[in-house]
């Protein structure tokens, strides 16, 4: 099973992930318990995922085809160059997922000088089949905010507007992605002060996924 | 032919389409008759529109294979066998619409403890093939409101920011439909103390889509 | 190589491609000379596009087939005879681009009394492949104005509302279109006094791509 898990840079896709991941593995076989021991034991065994970034695939293929050096230069490359990167990245997750289940850590576009590049066009929708795709949201002054003082790799300055016209065409594209997968898209929203909110909703999916029950 | 009309609970698809074809029967020959009589006399035996719900028909197809007594418990059931009945539906509606002219009552995403799970996936588009796609819209208060008040089934209780993301992406995905199948999207507004209006212009839709005119 | 240019009528789109063409000429080598005189000269040569009006090539196949005598009545036509025309643009525009660099210039969807027909449905995106959409765009106040001053052709009147849905769609709709191409959506703003600087993004624009960098 693979579960796409897309936020624009600042939205606190990873960290979402990554505390929603620590949180199952730490409750074992409590979480979600209260409803349901029996359920829930079996469930626990069940919600095993691998956090994939996409982005890392990416990279990890454009450096050992000697391409970049940097993580940050793949989107300065061509566009066809990035389309070539972006559909090699997508057949070794696809491979991957055959074997253990992945969450895939993407955006749903990128904001390239040519325009926002869909992160998963349909060639690549059609190798993963994502069972669902969940959106991290943040307002967009918290985005613009988080961005600032983010000092662990270059970022574009980009205004509160314009956050919020790209989040607008992450909507808008994800539909088009459940369209074609029939996959549902749920929002989960990210904002400052309230991770904990956001990892248990993301937690909580992921459980009530790998019990496909609700 | 087969048209897709959607709206999300409260809105008021279902009553649109009672009432407009209601309005259809009873104006007979002389609906659209100012205009042009003859046309109008021709076009009367060819607005015949059978009303089909979506819903109904995969509650039908779910009670008859012995998966739900009632119809809110489909949209508990485990995504996949949502999407499974979801299917089979889509095959008996299709096959229906080889005989006859269909109005289709559905919702362009259900939202799900998954999210928002799209109503018409690629899948059941090329099936179905479109030719019109009818969005019955209200304002969220307005579609807060009516679903407060409306004691027929078990509704969950929204507030107007969800109702506006869910019509919102509501839009977004009826253009990935638009794309796929080429069929426009129509939008009907469904104002309080206005349906009449919304009921004319629909009718009148039917109309001109028989008469394959404008 | 086949270049989408989209905007609603009265958004500038067929006027912001020719200043940009213009400027290309005019520019020659010296375009871009600034960071990088000898790849601005290659580019130069490369930088070679018809502009190619979809609306004028079915106009075009509609009075060859003897179907309408003024361009207007063509989106008075009946719905598939619309699409049929559309079509056959399709495959004429298709053709072109297989021996030079086109411009397209259209719609995302053109409003018609069904709805919001979508401009280039799937089957026109298969055979197009378009590298790029670009989505020229204005505020609706600005539209408004434009198209109630603009005596060149006849225009039905839209309020300011209905300009800014109409809008929404066609963004919606481009990223359906970005999805199944995996081409990048751009948008350009061409606001009041500021054609210029809309003129200046496009040029660039199309020399970074003839270039195939950034």
């Amino acid at each position: 099973m693979l579960i796409v898990v897309a936020g624009m840079p600042g939205a606190g896709s990873s960290t979402v992930i990554q505390h929603a991941l620590k949180l199952l593995r730490e409750s074992g076989e409590g979480f979600a318990s209260a409803s349901s021991p029996a359920s829930a034991s079996a469930s626990a065994g069940a919600v095993g995922f691998k956090h994939l970034n996409y982005g890392d695939v990416m990279f990890e293929i454009a450096l050992q085809e000697g391409i970049v050096k940097s993580r940050d230069e793949i989107r300065k490359l061509p566009q066809t160059t990035q389309q070539e990167i972006q559909r090699k990245a997508c057949d070794r997750i696809a491979a991957l997922s055959k074997k253990e289940n992945i969450i895939l850590d993407t955006h749903c576009t990128v904001k390239t000088p040519f325009g926002y590049l869909p992160g998963l066009p349909a060639e690549s929708l059609q190798k993963l089949s994502p069972r669902l795709f969940v959106l991290i949201e943040a307002f967009p002054h918290e985005i613009a905010r988080r961005r600032s003082s983010d000092r662990t790799r270059e970022r574009d300055v980009e205004d509160e507007k314009s956050i919020e016209e790209h989040q607008a065409m992450n909507r808008a594209i994800s539909m088009a992605y459940a369209c074609l997968t029939g996959a549902p898209v749920k929002i989960i929203e990210n904002h400052d002060g309230a991770l904990e909110k956001a990892t248990t909703e993301f937690a909580e999916l992921l459980t009530r996924i790998s019990q496909n029950s609700v």
